[in-house]
């Protein structure tokens, strides 16, 4: 029988029902073998729970309009972002997996569906904010600068309006002597060859990022 | 100005920061000639709160493995349950619109997404145990009975697993002197023409499910 106090010390939670953890890291060879359940019912829990989560932070976090929060989310829960944090638990090495699975060398675990029937374990265990907690701590904690990537998505509304590509930036210097030494790039925005917006930024790429930001709520507003 | 009064009534919420209502019914053309936020956010958040909340539900009510759950779910907040429920508590009347779209007789009202924005308001002004309060009452009551569609999931289990379809029933009634009155119906299910599996019902329809739930049971299990 695997031991989870070091998982549980990892994550700094102590089950009140163990059970739970079992379940949560049960291969259906395992669980097949015992005639219990797998960790799948409580990676489908996981799995909602996560994306309401981390909804629920980027609403409350920033002001970006639907879609943008649509996309910063995806980029969040992603697969390869689950499997490293994951990884970064070493989650993989708690799976109990059936007698023939064991031999199979060629097995590839699922650390991110691991996460994901853990986080649904820590929330029947634990509830709603302990839920949080572990998913602040161990998937969003040195990502809180979250940015949404304007620039692509800038690119994304110019293919689907206009059915092309057609977005190109303008860079110039800003005297520092008049601004200070902040924001002293203004990125001009051209869309088919029209400019629509301007932003300004610390280096090419914020000020870039600025403008596209301008670009795409000037065409949210059926301005550009 | 609409007031939401009738509305708060009829869910039975007073809403302690009433702005997040006026959002929640803010079509974008509304809140594009205020300069305000439209309910999208809200609807973004609302979206995956009632997926988890459903989830959670069904997590918490059925003995289904994961694929059932799944597709039990996907029925309960289907776009047409989401409708009927919006339509129940006349959710398109308060709707905010812009000065042209009230003069667009064809504009189709999406009362699922107003559905979805008002629960992410309820979510952000009085928290969980009210958004689940209002999913059940609103969305799940009245469906508590629960039964995923075992001979559809069988299907589709078959064809997967054999690439062709193949499920066939045999039922029988069982002299009702031997058994009394409850499930006095049997019947075999047969996959590709091998029986592998009997459930008992007190109709067709509950023996050949009963029948189906096992032999997927068995699928699952390698047993068939």
């Amino acid at each position: 029988m695997t031991s989870f106090h070091e998982l549980e010390a990892r994550i700094g939670i102590r089950f009140k029902n163990p059970a739970l953890l079992t379940e949560a890291f049960s291969h259906k060879t395992y669980s097949k073998e015992r005639n219990t359940q797998s960790y799948e019912r409580l990676e489908f829990l996981g799995d909602s729970l996560l994306n309401f989560i981390v909804g629920d932070y980027l609403y409350s976090h920033c002001d970006e309009e639907e879609g943008a929060l649509t996309k910063m989310r995806a980029d969040l829960v992603c697969e390869s972002a689950l499997k490293a944090a994951a990884e970064a638990l070493d989650l993989g090495s708690f799976l109990l997996m059936g007698e023939e699975l064991k031999k199979d060398e060629k097995f590839n675990i699922h650390s991110d569906d691991l996460y994901e029937s853990l986080l649904g374990a820590i929330y029947c265990d634990r509830g709603l904010d302990a839920a949080r907690a572990f998913v602040e701590k161990t998937l969003l904690a040195g990502r809180r600068n979250f940015r949404a990537d304007y620039k692509s998505l800038l690119q994304e509304a110019v293919q689907k309006k206009y059915r092309k590509n057609g977005v190109d930036y303008d860079l110039r210097e800003i005297d520092p002597s008049a601004i200070g030494d902040e924001d002293r790039f203004e990125s001009t925005v051209y869309v088919l060859g029209r400019a629509v917006a301007t932003g300004r930024g610390r280096n090419r790429k914020t000020a870039e990022g600025a403008a596209a930001a301008e670009a795409l709520r000037k065409m949210d507003h059926g301005e550009a």
